[in-house]
């Protein structure tokens, strides 16, 4: 194990190249630090287990804690884990800027999603503190409690918390993989379902929030640019349909005397795949599950259990999409003579970007001689839920062939060190711009 | 389920015309077993699961063993499962006429399917008994073991086995769906992969195999008559191929870039559902099992793997179809940028019943005032595996709306002891004639 994140270490400064160490940014203190949290939670596979609310997550919050007081941040710990470390601002008493992200993984996460968005913070922080750099307002280096959600089916828990969108019954409804209670699990961490809703913070105190985060997707590796900036986060309506036909003997029922609900699945799956690039260029719809019933190799299907995933980061397009596809099912039902019926499973609205950020954004990357890329979040992030609330901006850093929930996932030093560099010039921006 | 049963035995009694009742046969009897073994593996849905193997197919042979017993059979247990009620001949030391079927089910299936042909069989030496009449060869009642396959893509195991048709290193690399070997499966009956080996008969010890099974279609429904003669099983070929794309994430891959295996075995599907009617008006393909990896709501599939099933009487044209099928597979590679591999999971050759048999059919039918109707039977069946070494024959049962493999599947109990009477008047006639 410690072998291992030796060599990731060893690969990250194998690879780097120190003329990005300027301006008080140190490369080797980044590796170091991505080296110590990948310990914390180690699989077998080579990859992080820290679910939320877990030891290891915990373990992960206490690691950054105490950098965050070597490097002279006010640390507190909110009452839904959240953790915040404070500088203070020339004028201490404006609004401040957070950013951030979370240290949470899937069951066999990478060692980059989630963990660089809140070193790269905090290491603009220690720049700024070799420099003797003050900002202007205060800024907040802040890690999201539970952002992936694996662990009870949910996630965003910290920030949606923060953000005063938690109700206490859905929390106290929770249950994990292992049927624990949300309750007992934030036990051990010292909270409860009540103290989540003392958690919610004025929004008034914040001025913005911004998130840098892995692209988990290929577009800046197809750019060859290393940091791109995030125009929004696509809104996600979740479908569950089910086309039922007629279970049948395979041998004994001629072709067209079926209802087969396999076929009729078939049709429409293949249709939905066509079906986004009619509404924009940047919506997607994905049959992810899928189960058949009764699922035996001499039985015609008599029912097609499946999800649609439909995201887009406009509304409108969005929700023509949802309209298209459910009349396809409706075609579907009438040409192949099977019932379809569906219920929205999960809907979440698009979040967008502002464009001054935008434009923040471009100059800061184009500062870094970096042509700015402008790219959609398709996957949901911490900064969906702030951004509904106050201002956001989001940086994506080049993420190895896209992979991300993944052991594999990988993100150079190079490129991280430069979304440090972009990300502290963006804030020092931003500072005066809000 | 109790409730159901009661009803299921009401609904057979309510129907049924006492005329029927003559010659030792007791409908009430038929219908009291019918529902006994309906109980086994009772289904939420109200069918039957019984898959080979199980726990509920050894269930139900036990039940039946008993009855056997109770009717003065001699019962035994052959080296794959497979149980044989013995009814001593005058002339003991001549070779057996058979008859039977199975008691295993397909996931969710009836409570008519193989079930019937075990329990038509009793019946007729339960009447024998009652009229003292002795038959001049030994008679065996048999149940064969794991007909219907759902457990292994394999199917007709136990008639496979007796018949000396299995291979042991074909069982050995079985693996059911939840990834349980073959071996592991049946070591719970007492059995082994090389105990299968022992089970082989000498078919010299075989006259003949009379099986009674349901129709599993519509023809006698239509032609209104209760029993019908088979006139040969369809071969059939079984197929299993995988096609591999790249899983990703569902919001983060655009449309263009993906390699999604589940619109790619899509079209697969939609296309091989036109194939049959291009070779022949009685070739038919089903694919009724499919799974989808790794099956999330919101990732790209990577991989989906699926079955299918492809039946014809003629061998020329069942092959063509195979070759079509294949092809749309590869076409669907390089379109969908997937790759696709497969294997064929199993093979049977269309088997034929002797014209002296039907002859002999016919004339048992008529002895009941029952029209001849002439029915090739599109599934496959244990008789068709026995057929390939000693004489056939079989007699198709009219079944509600041809429906089977459905726990709606319905037979009357007029139609079933119609079908014990002209059982018993075939065996009475065949043991002459062979």
């Amino acid at each position: 194990m410690v072998l291992f994140n030796d060599a990731m270490e060893q690969r990250l400064l194998g690879e780097y190249d120190l003329h990005l160490d300027h301006s008080g940014v140190q490369g080797k203190r980044l590796a170091s630090r991505l080296r110590e949290i990948a310990q914390v939670g180690f699989t077998a596979e080579m990859g992080s287990c820290r679910l939320g609310y877990s030891d290891e997550e915990k373990q992960a919050k206490d690691l950054v804690k105490q950098w965050m007081r070597d490097s002279g941040l006010e640390v507190r710990q909110d009452d839904a884990g959240n953790v915040i470390g404070r500088l203070a601002g020339k004028q201490d008493n404006l609004p401040a800027i957070l950013s951030g992200s979370h240290v949470d993984s899937v069951p066999n996460g990478g060692h980059f999603d989630g963990v660089l968005g809140v070193l790269t913070a905090l290491e603009v922080v220690e720049a700024w503190k070799e420099t003797n750099y003050q900002p202007s307002r205060p800024v907040e280096v802040v890690i999201f409690s539970d952002e992936e959600g694996s662990r009870f089916n949910a996630g965003l828990t910290g920030s949606k918390a923060m953000m005063g969108d938690v109700g206490l019954s859905d929390l106290k409804s929770l249950i994990d993989h292992e049927g624990v209670p949300f309750e007992e699990v934030v036990r051990k961490n010292g909270l409860s379902a009540n103290s989540f809703m003392d958690a919610a913070r004025d929004t008034k105190e914040i001025a913005a929030f911004v998130e840098v985060h892995i692209e988990q997707g290929k577009q800046l590796e197809k750019n060859n640019e290393p940091v791109g900036i995030v125009t929004g986060i696509t809104g996600l309506n979740g479908l569950e349909f089910s086309f039922k036909g007629k279970a049948g003997h395979a041998g004994n029922t001629p072709m067209d005397d079926r209802q087969d609900a396999m076929v009729a699945a078939s049709e429409f799956i293949l249709n939905v795949s066509f079906l986004p690039k009619k509404v924009s260029s940047t919506a997607v719809a994905t049959v992810g599950r899928l189960h058949v019933f009764p699922n035996g190799t001499n039985v015609i299907p008599g029912e097609v259990k499946l999800s649609v995933d439909i995201r887009d980061i406009h509304r409108e397009t969005l929700d023509e999409l949802v309209k298209l596809i459910i009349d396809e099912a409706k075609r579907i039902s009438t040409v192949h003579k099977v019932d379809a019926v569906w219920e929205e499973t999960s809907l979440a609205d698009p979040v967008l970007v502002q464009d001054f950020m935008q434009v923040l954004q471009a100059d800061s990357l184009k500062e870094n001689q970096i042509h700015p890329i402008y790219i959609p979040s398709g996957a949901g992030h911490d900064a969906m839920i702030v951004g509904r609330h106050v201002p956001i901006a989001m940086f994506f850093i080049r993420s190895k062939d896209g992979i991300s929930h993944n052991p594999v996932e990988w993100t150079s030093l190079n490129d991280c060190v430069t979304g440090v560099h972009v990300l502290k010039k963006f804030l020092e921006k931003l500072q005066h711009s809000i």
